[in-house]
């Protein structure tokens, strides 16, 4: 099933796709409930035209979007220090735009990217889940577009003597030179989880690491990728993450981009958004196409 | 008032604290439905004794708590590089835990000492908000005790070749140097933030950047700061973080941690809870004391 958040005819709603056309409504107030109540889907008795209605994300508030960072194994050989696990962070709903909807830019954000990615939707409470066990707690696939701001990143980056104990005296300490980068700008802003246009079950979906993914920008192909290419796949993020942090039904683990440039050239990192505009497109076999315009407010 | 979130009965409840022994329940779902909702706060018929309630957050799900780093005057001369304006993070709700609830930590997690912080709940929906009207959107205030892992920090910071556009070729990549730190784990996990008692509303509080700010672990008084000390303050703070993120209802601002030592000697960071166990205590004045115990698991 492909479910989705919409608004039309002046009122929100969560239905299921059935064409490219057609959205028939389901009972329910939200998917997040959905998902967390495990009621049957059950068909209302309204019908929408796919080009009539307002896109909202899938799942508009999950208590935290997990993101995974340089998870793929093009990275490697571009890793001069890094950990031996899957590294992390957190994007909010309120940085969640449906499919269809702008990017916001401001000119201060710089340079600001696109960053395609495979999204798993939890679908209930996942905590020190074994990899073995990892896909009983999936409850589908959607897409995610990570739009990332370099020049916050960088701006946002702090070279500093943290404070350490030293060692052989509990009361004192020492300086230690240190680098640290907080995402709560480069990756959070309102609009930069692109994310949709539905979610898809994951009984459609036989094999999350074996998907085509690809990012176009204003109809030029930029990135060709596969998520077999991801470095830690989802049984072994679920295992690592919810041994951490207790994922609840709703949240959302999304992958790390796949970045493998296309034959024409470029690179993620060379669609400026912010100078370029839009739109842009993520595209991931079985699940769908993601697109987002971009708007200079 | 001093509104708080508990389980008394076998039921979770909201109520208001009338005194240090006494909590009178209230109606509402949530103190996250009674913020959204801005409905009056009236009286239930039940009343319990502090004592044996079980804490919760104020907030238990918040859409984020915003974080705010290096937010203390103390630090600026430890700072050789970093932005002009506050820096933040995302804690999601997940990482929540109540007063006299227990700090989850595993061996493997490494350092983890407390961070004592005066937090800000938001009351209603802040976009683009100017610093003169900033308390209009607050409504109320919490502590939180940011629990923060320094060596989950450095085994998540990545020494890497990152992939910037080259000048003169659109198409073109070269690679710069960088590191870049991910706080999904090192200030993410379960339990990592402590929050409480209760939340006071703003009426109560004539000026927060003026309350004295304590920690103290097993007795001992570690630092002894004021939230005069924070470099940038409330206005300026939901301004700038309103320009670049919406701020919802029940959304959580942690203004950045006191950490003027003690004349006792010693500093958060040699408060190893990993090592040395609970408790540990936060106290603000006007706002209470939050104290936490420590279990390994």
């Amino acid at each position: 099933m492909r479910l989705a958040s919409f608004r039309a005819g002046g009122k929100d709603r969560i239905g299921l796709s059935i064409d490219e056309e057609t959205l028939v409504e389901i009972e329910g107030l939200s998917l997040l409930h959905l998902i967390e109540s495990g009621a049957e889907v059950r068909k209302g008795r309204e019908t929408f035209s796919a080009s009539q209605v307002v896109w909202h994300p899938p799942v508009r508030r999950p208590s935290k979007i997990c993101c995974l960072a340089l998870n793929n194994s093009a990275n490697s050989d571009r890793i001069l220090q890094g950990p031996k696990h899957p590294a992390m962070f957190i994007k909010p709903a309120s940085s969640l735009l449906g499919h269809l909807g702008s990017i916001e830019c401001k000119p201060h954000y710089g340079r600001v990217h696109p960053e395609p990615e495979l999204a798993v939707v939890i679908g209930k409470t996942a905590k020190n889940v074994a990899a073995r066990d990892a896909y009983d707690y999936v409850f589908g696939y959607t897409i995610h577009n990570d739009i990332t701001s370099p020049s916050m990143r960088a701006e946002d980056t702090f070279h500093y003597r943290a404070i350490h104990p030293k060692a052989g005296d509990a009361k004192a300490i020492e300086y230690v030179d240190t680098w640290v980068s907080y995402p709560g700008r480069y990756k959070c802003c309102d609009t930069f989880a692109c994310m949709g246009p539905w979610l898809v079950t994951k009984d459609e979906i036989a094999d999350p690491h074996n998907l085509a993914v690809s990012c176009s920008h204003q109809g030029q192909l930029v990135t060709e990728d596969n998520t077999e290419n991801l470095f830690y796949k989802i049984p072994k993020v679920i295992e690592f993450l919810s041994s951490h942090l207790t994922l609840l039904p709703g949240d959302i683990v999304s992958m790390g981009t796949a970045l493998k440039k296309s034959a024409q050239g470029g690179a993620v990192q060379n669609i400026d958004l912010n100078t370029l505009g839009g739109p842009v497109s993520v595209t991931i076999e079985k699940l769908g196409t993601l697109t987002n315009d971009v708007v200079h407010i």
